[in-house]
C-alpha cells in the first residue's frame, strides 16, 4: 500500500472512527496517535481537536496493510477503517454445518470468547456494553477431523458493516482447520481501548488466508529437563494463536525417559528424572486433545539408535552409557545408543512404538536418528563380534551398513506399531549425506528434517535427489543458542543467541529454489539442557511467532516493516499467559520508526 | 574438606540418619544418593541394604563443606550430619530482645515461616509429624533499623540435638540484619525429602557468617521498559534468598518517568507509559518497606543530566530530545539531555530530589551521570550562547565545565532536599577519567560505580586516587547482554551472553589488589531495553545468585566445585516463585561430576 492510500485510509479513519468513540472520558490522556505517512505517530491530546483519540492499537490497527494481525494474511485482505464497540458478554458462534468435527467447532467457539477475554489488562473490568457478535461457521468438509500434510487449512472471513446492535462475522473453510484459524484472525480484530475502556472490533473485514508451508512446527526436548504438562499446554495455546500447527515432542533422550510406557515400565521407572516428572497416558490424551481443537498436531519422536540411555539400566541393550570421557564418545554427556545388533532390542522398540501408537493418533512418526557415534558402537565388544561375524571392517562405512541394518528393522517395526504406512522422519546425519542418502533411506518412505547450516549444499543435494525436507537449520531455528556452556567456561556450541528478525528472515524457499514444492514446513527446536518449564516462554517466545510469519506467508520484506506488528504480537502473547522476551523498549512501539539506525 | 573427612561424614551419615528415617514408603524408589569420594552417586536402590536411602537433597546437605546453603558461610560452618524431621505447623520463634527493630523482627520472623512452606513442591501435602522448632532470635543491637554501608550484617547459628519432641535453633546478631540473615541460613537447612515425603531439618550446627563488602546490589531499569510492583517485589524476595542487600533502581531515563512526582506531576503524566504504568507513593512505600524486612535497601538514582527526555515536553529543559539520527547524540534513541545553562533546571531538580526523598529513606543517592554527549549540548544555540558568554570554548574541556557547573548545582540540590550531606554515587563517564576526577568530583562526596570492563586501568587510577568504588564492569555484571539487536540486525553491544560461571569468577578484590577496602562492593544490572516484567526473572536469576557469593565471601575456587549448589539454589528459587533460568539438565545434578569436559 503506498502513501496515497495510508493517507486515504487515515481520513476515513478519522471521519467514521469518530462516529463511534464519542463518549470520551474527562479525564483526559496526555497522548493520542495518528496515522501519518503510514506511521502511527504520537500526538500530544488536545480536547479541541476534531481529529479523534485514538490509542495506539486503534490507530496501527488502519495504519499499515496488515494493521495487527500475525501472520500476515496471503491471499486478501481489507480491514476496512471502522471499529464498532462490543459486548464480550454477548457473542454468539452458529455452526452452519454439522460433521464429524462437530465437537471440535464446538470447544473452538469456546475458546474463542475466552482468547477476547484475554485482551482486557489485568484488574480492569470493562464496561460492558456495544453490539453484539454474531459468528457464522461455514465448514464446507465437516468430517474432516484430523490433521495431515493434506489438510486444507485456508478460510474466508468477512465482518459486516454493523446493524443497530450486532456486528456479522462469516468464517468460510474447507475444514475444521481452517475455520479454526479465522476464529484466531477474529480474535486479533478484538482490541481493548485503554483510553475509553471499551472492547472494539474491527468491520467492513474481508480476509482470504491460508499459509504457504503445510508443516510449521515447535520441537520441545522433554528429557534434558522435564516440563511441567501445565507449560506443554502453554506452548500450544501461543502455537495456535500465530497460526503454527506442529508440536514435535522429542520426548525422551539419554538424560531421561519421562514417556510412560505401558509394555516397558522399566524404562519409565528407571529413566524418569523422578516418579512424578512422567507422562502418563491420560496427561498425553489430554495434551492431545487439548492441540487438536487448537488446529495443532503433537508429533512424538523417538530418538534412536544413539540419545538413549537412562531407563535402560535393566537391559542389555545399550552400549557406551555414561562412558567417560563422554567427549570420546558422544557430544554431550551421558552417552548411550541402542546395540542394534541384539534382536530383543527390537522387540523393545516394537513395544516403544505401540505405547506411542495408542496415545499419540498422529500422521507422521518421527524416528530421531541424529549423531549416531561410531566410537560408541566400537567400543563394544559384542558389536565387533557382530560386525566380524558378518566380514564387515570397522570403518565408517561398515557402521554406516550396521545404522542401517538398525533402520531397516526399526522401521518394519514402526509400521507393523502404528498398523499403517506413514510418513517417517530422520534428522540429517552421516547417514543423509549426499552420497549415499539413497543407498539407505527410501526418498517416498522418509522425510528428512534439516538441522544443518541453511547454506549448507547438503540441502540442495537432498532437494535434487527427490528428498522432501522440513528445515531446523541450526543457525536460525535453534532456540537454546547463545546461553552459557554447562560443560565448562564461554558460551554453547550454537551461539550467539539468534534474534528474531534473523528467525524472520529466514526463507525456506530461499533455500530451495526449484524445489520449493519438497519443502513442507520448517520448525524451531528449543533444546532443553539450558531450559524447563520456568524457563520455556521466553526462549522460544516470541521468536516462534516470527518464524510462524515466515511459514504461513513467505513475505519479500525486510524485518523493519514487520516490527510494530511484532512488538504487538509478543504483547498478546503476554496477554494470553506466556512470558514471552521482551525485545524492545515498549518507547519503540508508541514511537514508531524511531528505534533504528 | 579432604576425602578423608568425606568419608568420615559419609559414615557417620549412614548411621544416624537412619534413625531417624526408617519410615520408608512401600512402593520402592528407583534410586537412592550416597556420598562416595565428596561426590553426591546416584544408586540403584536396594531394599536388603542396611545403608540409608537418601534422596538427593539429603546426600548434598552433608556431602560437601557447606551443604546446600547459598552464599558460602565465611567465618565457619559445621553441618554435622543428622538430619530430623519437623512438623511445619509446629515452628515458634522467640524474639529474646526489645527495641526499635521489633516490628522488622517480627515481620522476618513471619516471612521465616512462609519460605519453610515454600519448599514443599506445589501439590504435594507434606504429612505434618515431627519434632517442633524453637527459634531463637538474639539482637544485640534491637534499636538498629536502618541499612547503612557500616551496618553489622553478621551473624551466629546454632541448631542443637533435638530433645524428644522439639529441635533448638539460636541465632545471635549485632543488628535485625545479622539476624535476617541467619533465619535465611537456617531455612535453607529445612529440606523436603520426596522420597518419604517428610519435612526435614539439618541439625547439630554451627554457623558463623557475615559478608565480606557492605553492598551487594541488583539494578533495575524500570524506564526502557516498565516493571510491575509484583515484579520488583519478587525480586527482592529473591536477593534477601541469597544475601544481596541493594535494590538499585534506575527508575527513569529518555524512554519514560514512571516515577510519580508530586511536585511536577506533569512529568509522570506525560513521561509514564499509560497512566497505569507508574510507580505511586504508596507503591514505592509498600517496596521500601518489603525490602526492608528482607535486608535490602532501596536505593534511588535520578540520572541525569543526561538519559532524560520523556516527560520534559512541558518544560523549556531539555536539549535533543528525540533528535535524529539519534546515533549523532546519544547511544539509542531517543536522545534527550537536560539544559545545565537554565537556573530553572535546578528548581526542578530539587523538587525531584525532594519527591524522591519523601518516599525512599535512603543513606545514599544515586546522580547517574554517564553517558553525557557533547554533541548533543552542542547542537543548542543557548547552549552555545552560554559557553559563549562565559568565554569558554565548545571543546571536550569546555563541556566537561558546562558538566562540572550542573554537577556542582545539582549535588547543592540534592543535599538540600535530603536534609544531609548523603553519600552520592555516579557512573564512570568522560568526567571521572583518571587524568580529571579529582579536580570535578570529591572523594569524600562520591562513590563511584565502575561500568567498564573489568580490566579497564580506569578503575586501578581510581582506587589509587582514593575514590570508593562499586563494581557493575559490564563484561560480567550487565545482565542484559547477548540478545538480539534492538535498532537492527545481529547482537547487541555487549554481546555474548555472560553465564553465571562468568559472573561467579568475576573478582572485585582481584580488581582491587591493595585496595580492597576501597571496594564496597558490586552490582548487577538489568538494563531493561529487551527486558520487563515477564522478562525479568530469567534474566536476572540465577545470576544474580552467583553474584551473591561472589560478594558475600570472595570465595577462592572455581565455578566447578560450587556448581551442585548453584543447581540448588537456582532450584530454590523457582520453589519461591523465581522464573529463574535453567542453566543444566537436571540430569547434571542427579549425576554430580558427569557434566565437564
Amino acid at each position: 500500500m503506498g502513501t496515497k492510500s495510508y493517507f486515504l485510509n487515515f481520513f476515513i479513519v478519522c471521519i467514521l472512527v469518530q462516529c463511534v468513540l464519542t463518549d470520551a472520558n474527562d479525564d483526559n490522556p496526555a497522548w493520542r496517535w495518528s496515522c501519518i505517512n503510514g506511521r502511527c505517530m504520537k500526538m500530544e491530546f488536545d480536547p479541541n481537536s476534531k481529529e479523534p483519540y485514538l490509542n495506539a492499537e486503534s490507530c496501527k490497527m488502519f495504519c499499515g496493510t496488515f494493521g495487527l494481525l500475525w501472520p500476515q494474511p496471503t491471499s486478501g485482505v481489507d480491514l476496512g477503517s471502522h471499529l464498532s464497540k462490543i459486548n464480550l458478554d454477548k457473542i454468539n458462534i452458529i455452526n452452519e454445518a454439522s460433521g464429524k468435527s462437530d465437537e471440535l467447532m464446538t470447544a473452538a467457539g469456546e475458546r474463542f470468547k475466552k482468547l477476547l477475554l484475554k485482551i482486557i489488562p489485568e484488574g480492569v473490568t470493562p464496561k460492558m456494553r456495544g453490539k453484539s457478535l454474531m459468528v457464522y461457521l461455514v465448514n464446507k468438509n465437516p468430517d474432516v477431523k484430523e490433521m495431515s500434510l493434506d489438510v486444507d487449512e485456508t478460510y474466508q472471513l468477512r465482518i459486516g458493516a454493523s446493524s443497530d446492535d450486532q456486528v456479522n462475522a462469516t468464517i468460510i473453510g474447507r475444514t475444521f482447520f481452517g475455520i479454526r484459524h479465522g476464529l484466531e484472525t477474529l480474535s486479533q480484530l478484538v482490541i481493548y481501548d485503554d483510553i475509553r475502556d471499551l472492547v472494539l472490533i474491527t468491520r467492513d473485514v474481508s480476509v482470504d488466508d491460508g499459509p504457504v508451508y503445510p508443516y510449521r512446527g515447535i520441537l520441545l526436548d522433554t528429557a534434558r529437563n522435564y516440563f511441567t504438562v501445565e507449560s506443554i499446554k502453554r506452548t500450544i495455546e501461543a502455537m495456535a494463536a500465530v497460526k503454527l500447527n506442529t508440536f514435535h515432542w522429542h520426548i525422551t533422550d539419554s538424560q531421561s525417559f519421562p514417556f510412560v510406557s505401558q509394555r516397558r515400565p522399566s524404562l519409565t521407572k528407571y529413566g524418569a528424572y523422578s516418579p512424578s516428572k512422567v507422562y502418563t497416558r491420560e496427561a498425553i490424551a489430554d495434551i492431545v486433545q487439548f492441540a487438536l481443537v487448537r488446529g495443532v498436531r503433537v508429533l512424538p519422536e523417538f530418538d534412536a539408535p544413539a540419545h538413549v540411555g537412562e531407563g535402560w539400566q535393566h537391559t542389555d541393550l545399550t552400549v557406551c552409557f555414561k562412558a567417560e570421557p563422554w567427549s570420546s564418545y558422544c557430544v554431550e554427556p551421558p552417552c548411550g545408543q541402542l546395540d542394534p545388533t541384539k534382536d530383543e532390542l527390537y522387540d523393545v522398540l516394537e513395544d516403544i512404538y505401540r505405547d506411542m501408537a495408542e496415545v499419540f493418533p498422529t500422521d507422521m512418526f518421527h524416528m530421531g536418528g541424529d549423531e549416531v557415534s561410531e566410537a560408541c558402537w566400537n567400543s563394544s565388544a559384542e558389536v565387533r563380534g557382530f560386525m566380524a561375524a558378518r566380514g564387515w571392517g570397522l570403518d565408517k562405512a561398515s557402521y554406516l551398513r550396521l545404522w542401517d541394518y538398525f533402520q531397516e528393522r526399526a522401521q518394519a517395526r514402526a509400521y507393523k506399531a502404528f498398523g499403517k504406512k506413514l510418513p517417517l522422519i530422520l534428522w540429517t546425519s552421516s547417514l543423509t549425506e549426499f552420497d549415499h542418502i539413497d543407498k539407505y533411506l527410501n526418498k517416498d518412505d522418509y522425510i528428512i528434517q534439516v538441522w544443518t547450516s541453511g547454506s549448507s549444499p547438503e540441502i540442495k543435494g537432498m532437494l535434487n535427489k527427490g528428498y522432501k525436507l522440513i528445515i531446523s537449520n541450526y543457525d536460525a531455528l535453534y532456540l537454546d543458542c547463545g546461553f552459557s556452556s554447562w560443560v565448562g567456561l564461554g558460551n554453547n556450541w550454537c551461539s550467539p543467541y539468534i534474534g528474531w528478525q534473523k528467525v524472520y528472515l529466514n526463507s525456506p524457499a530461499s533455500m530451495a529454489v526449484g524445489h520449493e514444492k519438497q519443502i513442507l514446513g520448517a520448525e524451531a527446536a528449543l533444546w532443553s539442557e539450558q531450559a524447563d518449564s520456568s524457563a520455556l516462554d521466553g526462549r522460544v517466545w516470541p521468536r516462534a511467532a516470527a518464524l510462524a510469519e515466515r511459514l504461513w506467508a513467505e513475505p519479500g520484506g525486510g524485518f523493519e516493516q514487520v516490527e510494530q506488528r511484532m512488538l504487538h504480537i509478543r504483547d498478546r502473547l503476554v496477554a494470553l499467559g506466556v512470558q514471552a522476551d521482551s525485545i524492545e523498549p515498549e518507547w519503540c512501539y508508541q514511537n514508531e520508526g524511531y528505534c533504528h539506525r
